[in-house]
């Protein structure tokens, strides 16, 4: 069994995660929505690797390489797929691993930050426009110059509305948490939703508080909370998210980075033999 | 929309026809064997881009190259997955189309055929001992080298019992078949079962041949045109084969290759927009 690249690691654990079903409002194995499927991820994943191989030869800053990270999964159309994990997964590959991912994340630079929002303008990820620097804005990009924001420096600010943003600045902890609860819960596709439940269930996904309120947010908490306690079935709940288009797409970003931290740790994705 | 090298071209070939269903048979989105399941075939597909880099870049011989596409997906535990699409794949990434492939396959050496035989060697592909060279016996290397085989020659030699081997020496013709039904059949996964399920009724799968016999494969062949013709279902057809264990194996693999070709030819694998 020969050890995989962090560049193939960072691709595997994105095919895991879309693959994991059920996996309540997100886009799995057996659900899709109509303009993001299934093919739309596994697309990304695959033309998403020479930004992962730039990141972990450390050749090109954070930002510079969530940029080609976009543009390289720009060849499909499904839309904003795997934004969020880029921006955990360039570091991750680029640190091996959650300290140097620390270490990249506080040294990025202005430069960092105007490449990251170059790409964000790239993408369709929703934003809440009187909380955010407008990145359809040019004057936005001036700003931060202005200002001298680092991308560290960004991620700061957005921390409060996007869990993401805050794994920067928190150090990683749900991705961390994530990685501890697959290795806890065994091997394999179960084990991923799992651990994709019980982070639902720990913290109100922000992107869930960004499309339908801080309430929704909150109740789908709840539910998961009610699942894991066996008082709610996980497949009932799966289809309500779907048919109300709530789906979780920061904790599936954050469940990616924990694969990836997971499998280089020993974590097996495969109950059948010893990968 | 950026272009996708020929690399990127084969792997996502790979991860389209899995994820396509319902196909008979075989590991769909819907459907796993208890060894092999869907992520197994993820799996393989992001672990060979090495290989198909290789290939694009001229960089290695079609057997060298076939032997390292094996090589790196020996980093699941599924068994085999696309030992038969890498011998479609490699001399069409390498000759950018069926010509050039030709091209290739004609120009093997000895030294291929015996990359060929290890990389054999490692798989669990199914054999008839009696009709092949036993690829687990050292003195069948010994033979190819005493007659001066070329990998073309073996592939002339298994081509009446493997239909994978045929496409070498008959022009891709299956190969071609299916790139245009994809086009005649329009965009994306639904294009993808049309194509698989015409060919599965135009020849006998020659995988289920060795596993269960020439009259099991052709009225295999006779349902999926019964399916065609829309009078017999194409869920129950699909399950009676998962049922039975009767898998297409080497129809999956053309079906690969015919991707491969129609989304260099234009062919539209999301309808949902212009990729």
């Amino acid at each position: 069994m020969r050890i995989l690249t962090r560049a193939e690691r960072a691709q595997l654990a994105m095919v895991l995660e879309v693959s994991a079903y059920p996996k309540p409002g997100n886009v799995d194995r057996c659900h899709d929505y109509p303009d993001t499927q299934l093919e739309h991820f596994l697309a990304s994943a695959i033309m998403a690797r020479p930004a992962f191989e730039s990141a972990e030869k450390g050749e090109g800053g954070v930002g510079k390489l969530i940029h080609q990270a976009v543009e390289l999964t720009s060849g499909h159309t499904g839309g904003n797929t795997h934004f969020g994990a880029f921006i955990l997964l360039i570091p991750l590959v680029m640190g091996d691993g959650i300290p140097g991912a620390l270490r990249a994340a506080r040294t990025t630079t202005v430069e960092d930050a105007l490449e990251f929002y170059k790409a964000f303008g790239k993408t369709q990820v929703r934003v809440i426009p009187s909380h955010e620097l407008d990145v359809h804005d040019p004057a936005s990009l001036e700003t931060i110059g202005k200002r001298g924001m680092t991308l560290y420096d960004l991620m700061l600010y957005s921390a409060p509305r996007d869990m993401v943003a805050r794994e920067w600045v928190s150090g990683f902890q749900m991705t961390r948490r994530g990685a501890d609860l697959l290795h806890a819960a065994g091997c394999g596709r179960q084990a991923i939703v799992t651990a994709f439940l019980s982070l639902l269930a720990l913290e109100p996904d922000t992107f869930i508080v960004k499309k339908h309120g801080p309430e929704v947010a909150a109740r789908t908490m709840e539910k998961a909370r009610e699942v894991l306690e066996g008082i709610r079935d996980l497949q009932a709940f799966d289809q309500e998210c779907i048919d109300k288009g709530i789906n979780p797409g920061s904790i599936a970003d954050i469940i990616i980075a924990s694969i990836y931290i997971a499998l280089g740790e020993g974590w097996k994705w495969d109950c059948s033999g010893t990968a």
